[in-house]
């Protein structure tokens, strides 16, 4: 997969009983694997909402293959898989770093609002930053 | 949405900086709704663990219809909609008790595995729990 | 203790891979525990905060006894332990119900501030809530 | 303070309505200083589990000076404040990295526990760690 890479060590609190990462945690590793991608193409999500864009999420998914534990270094793929004026989508690979396994794909949803709450159309909203993610998904697809 | 109800009170920690409750929660909610409908149909699922069957998940899934907010009440609805000798699946529904509101909507999948993380047959490993869950499908769909 | 008493299930979101709820949960109990403990006196936490008056923590203890486990039902038995113009403290015992283990102790400080996050004399800003924790403070010690 | 430092990106799961980080989540960043501090001194907690010594939480406490909000850098420094035979002291500074603002301090205390959860004492258990750990309380104070 392309788009971006960033890794992350599994603490203790992430756990849970079964000996491994508790599974709705993965949810907040899709969180950091799109703001690390979007600051890394030069635009962080603290940003986008300094700009009065937010990203509530409107759908998440996941798919868990193998379980990912304590200690374990993992690194979270990112991409841009779709884009429409009036929401995004991002992929996300969860992959072990020390032996290249795959501990889990997903997928999130998000429209794009105002600091109302309200639906905008990115594109008419902040052209600059509709260019800069327009850019970004030619170029990981 | 046929199956259990289970109602909790959103709390402070849940919430995040956007004044809703983080996306990343919704799947701890299923979690409690789950277990609350194993147990009110007789059989909580640490039993389940005591027996030596473990449910990990393998795929979650979330829709985000309405944020729920601090302090809110809200309802989880819990069915079974899928078993198979190997697998269960289970349905969400997060409404806002105060209005009926319908907060979010989800699923998951569980493989059945045994104490040592090998799929197990329900069905050959525990025939009660296996009809007992079998009825439980019948009755709510 | 006197105070309130408030019962939650223990989750295995909330469990760590040593089989026990791991230690940074027990904040979110106390959370819980001064939240219904102010519900049941009368003034809910939401209510103080609609009215302009928040309650970030200032310190936070606590003395872990014995482990708290998956599916236990806990107690939080919470009061009010001092008293000030411009702060408060609550004091937390964590139950386990069906045997009445002691789990932990903690307690919490919380200075009186407004909507700006600026110091307030409770005393002054709201005499009728002020007057309603004068007297729980009163009756639970 | 001595001791080793390591930072972290404040994640938007981490902040509360209040436009904060919840304040259960410092005992989180605590865990986190306590890891990587082992870690750099040759001796990762998991190395610790892996050789039968456990170190359960028996006490924490907390000082939130002045909040961490979202996208701040923070640095955890950690350094070992006590030593016995049974058990073990950490102390922690949270601070802003940007502009070096002090953030939070707090301590956490330990028992030395064997797989079984019984006392033990490190001295007569393990020497080669024992030794290790006392060379950096040396080092450190």
């Amino acid at each position: 997969m392309k788009g971006s890479s960033y890794e992350i060590r599994v603490t203790y609190q992430e756990t849970d009983m079964m000996g491994v990462v508790y599974y709705g945690n993965y949810l907040r590793w899709f969180e950091i694997g799109r703001t690390e991608y979007l600051r890394e193409k030069g635009m962080s999500y603290k940003e986008f909402e300094d700009r009065g864009i937010l990203l509530p999420v409107l759908e998440s998914h996941c798919n868990y293959h193998s379980p990912a534990r304590y200690d374990d270094l993992v690194t979270i793929k990112t991409k841009i898989s779709k884009l429409k004026r009036t929401k995004i989508e991002f992929d996300y690979e969860i992959i072990r770093s020390e032996d290249g396994e795959l501990i889990a794909i997903g997928s999130t949803v998000h429209p794009f609002v105002g600091s109302d709450f309200k639906p905008i159309s990115l594109k008419k909203k902040d052209k600059e930053i509709w260019n800069l993610i327009e850019q970004e998904l030619v170029k990981s697809n």
